[in-house]
């Protein structure tokens, strides 16, 4: 007699298979190469560099600086004789600290340049984006419906919106041909295909900028999509977590400002996912957002966000951080400008290399592509080239497949959560192995 | 044109007719009353008493005189020459931090008076006992299937089990007869009852101490009930987030004793619900925990805890904290004299007004018989008591039907949440209002 453990676990194996993040996955076998064998560069100078993490590492100088500087942030002071240990303590309203939502929105302001008004009674809070996600699939879709999701995009939505929702994804396949543009034509396509398959379409779900291309979606696609989601009358979800992390405030457009531009017509059909764990750099302190313009959705979702709130003490620390002006806009400015350094760095030395990016101006990667170095140009191809970076060149990089990019030969590289040293060893290294293989295919002696 | 928000939201307004939390209930109203009308001793004397909320203030002291006097748990000192704060900023695993699920395991061993172990390797940290509860759902039901609950059982889990899940709840009915006490027999006719509705049952979901009775289960019916779930090859899920609320350690049976008695024999169909929220009153801070006996339910919930993660900033306070062997004794012994001096206090006070409490021994409320007082014994009686208890008397307070109590004419009274002169104040206008009732129904004139 054995107990059967339900759905979600076998759903979990049967995912697998074609999970991006299952067992048998390059992203499983990257991260296993990497533990067992992580480069450091005084201990372990051989070891796997870690380029398939996104993580915001290059301006956490300021954090630590504003903790250091403004204790009580942290500190348990008294607030008219309470302290705020106790206020924080027995906090657990689902609508969250109004101070903090009131941070969060015009921080959510700042980052677009001040093009886009946030009220604080839209912010619904959230323990990170992934929580965000999956309860705003929840809200709008129904176990056996699809969201529309073009690609190549982030390989955990594959887990993140499908799990425990039932709701399914229908990639809207984009390509090179086109700069990975997202047209109406490739929209109409998926919409279709899944009408074919008696699939309800309930919403398009972008990433602006988007995770893996590591470029804004320029404004006239955004009108496009916008149009496109209000013929069909679906959703759309932006999610919009690399917003502060575009290389300079002009080159985003968010959905926030189209839709202020056009007097909120339509809004009520668009939903806003941010968090703080990507531009700030906090993934452990679990803190997203989601900001509709639909108050029944804003309504459910507030509810719906007991399953996943964020600790008080973390709302109360960031309240403080986020609501200093003169923190922030340096923390915007400084930011920004050390990603562009970056993204320029390694987009020169891989030049040099003879490898090419997508043009790209945001995020904490880059998308490079190999496809001209591939034996051939499948995902056996690209797996293969993806293996010799691994254990040759022993850098983790993310395969496109693994984005359901439909081209073989796209890799994202991140470069914001390491040191510069060890991103020019990681330069170093891709510039060897590049070397080497070229001797090999065209040695100069000819014998 | 309108769009359509789907499932969740309308599922959400379909629940709300029955839901003991919508806004037609008198949990809604209860609380509305109180909100605009809150009591305080020197602004408001004949403001509404909250006595609906589950809250233990009662040792808040002690946790105040240790943040004051740790620092450095709230702090972001040096550890190694890196700063924890971007230690713990970045950290996203959802494992959790190491110490804090050490320190955890540990609290849960001493609470249990060291009788049961408990292995942090099995320790699945969520945000909250909510996001716990609703997690182990998802993993052992699937959507129609149902688990059974005793009643009177807390109000909540009509929302928070059922919402996402599809899972339905059939009522286990216990009465006061047995003082409320669930039998084999009790269990026998709900699984039969949802056997003949062709619904699968996949567990026996329990609190133990229960809300609302304030009252541990005894052995043997613990025993009774795992014998019950072996039986039927079902899961059983034993809430214990009031156990470190016992007012004496022995009064306590955890059901993790017991399977260690039986050798681990079928355990892994057991799986334990704790939080902070209660027991420490960090409803705030967001910390529940899964501790499951089935290596299966362990890897399941761990990865699905992605969407729910505890704050690295709060388990970092908390890990110092709970590994602090001396607070904690101190804590736990304290926290349970205060309790059940409270306990016996009102339990007394009600005496004197002529009003039985079920016997009780753990919790942050007790159970209130207010059946002999009913115009009619049913609900539409009860919950015209309960009106004039809110209008009358001004204290909010929780009828048992909003519990799914079968029988009328119970009610939480919730002790914890207020001051000991607040308490007195509650008692005396029950007092008053009951004095009133007696000499309006026997006036000692007899015109």
């Amino acid at each position: 007699m054995t107990i059967e453990i339900e759905q979600h676990s076998v759903q979990l194996s049967s995912i697998a298979v074609s999970d991006t993040h299952g067992e048998d996955s390059p992203y499983f076998a990257g991260w296993k190469a990497y533990d067992e064998d992580p480069y450091n560069e005084s201990n372990n100078p051989s070891g796997v560099i870690q380029m398939g993490l996104a993580e915001n590492q290059v301006s956490f100088d300021l954090l630590e600086k504003y903790v250091e500087q403004h204790s009580e942030a942290s500190d348990w002071g008294k607030k008219n004789g309470i302290s705020t240990f106790r206020e924080n303590a027995l906090f657990q309203d689902y609508h969250g600290l109004e101070t903090f939502r009131k941070a969060m929105a015009s921080f959510m302001e700042k980052i677009r340049g001040g093009r886009a008004k946030f009220d604080p009674a839209r912010v619904v809070l959230t323990a990170g984006a992934t929580a965000a996600n999956e309860l705003l699939t929840f809200i709008l879709a129904n176990p056996g419906d699809a969201l529309l999701i073009p690609t190549p995009y982030y390989p955990g939505f594959d887990r993140d919106l499908r799990w425990r929702t039932g709701v399914k994804i229908v990639p809207v396949h984009c390509d090179s041909t086109t700069d990975f543009r997202i047209t109406p034509q490739a929209l109409e396509e998926a919409y279709n295909k899944a009408q074919a398959q008696n699939i309800k379409v309930r919403g398009v779900l972008m990433t602006n900028p988007s995770n893996p291309l590591g470029a804004a979606i320029e404004q006239s696609v955004l009108e496009e999509i916008l149009d496109f989601v209000t013929r069909k009358n679906i959703h759309l979800i932006s999610d919009e977590i690399y917003s502060g992390s575009v290389f300079s405030s002009n080159e985003f457009v968010s959905v926030a400002e189209i839709l202020h531009a056009r007097n909120y017509k339509d809004a009520e059909r668009v939903h806003i996912v941010y968090s703080l764990s990507k531009d700030l750099g906090l993934p452990g302190f679990r803190v997203g957002t989601i900001y509709s313009y639909n108050d029944k959705v804003v309504t459910t979702a507030r509810r719906m966000s007991s399953f996943s709130l964020v600790s008080s003490q973390t709302q109360h620390l960031l309240a403080s951080m986020l609501s200093d002006t003169k923190f922030t806009e340096n923390y915007i400015k400084t930011n920004r400008e050390r990603l562009r350094k970056r993204n320029d760095f390694i987009i020169e030395g891989l030049r040099k290399c003879g490898i090419e990016c997508l043009k790209g101006n945001a995020g904490l990667f880059c998308w490079m592509n190999l496809s001209p170095f591939l034996d051939a140009p499948t995902r056996e191809g690209e797996l293969s080239i993806w293996n010799s970076f691994l254990h040759e060149v022993k850098l983790n990089i993310s395969p496109g497949s693994s984005c359901h990019c439909s081209e073989p030969g796209w890799f994202r590289v991140c470069f914001a959560n390491m040191s510069q040293q060890t991103l020019e060893v990681a330069l170093k290294r891709i510039h060897d192995f590049m070397e080497k293989r070229r001797m090999q295919r065209c040695p100069l002696s000819s014998n």
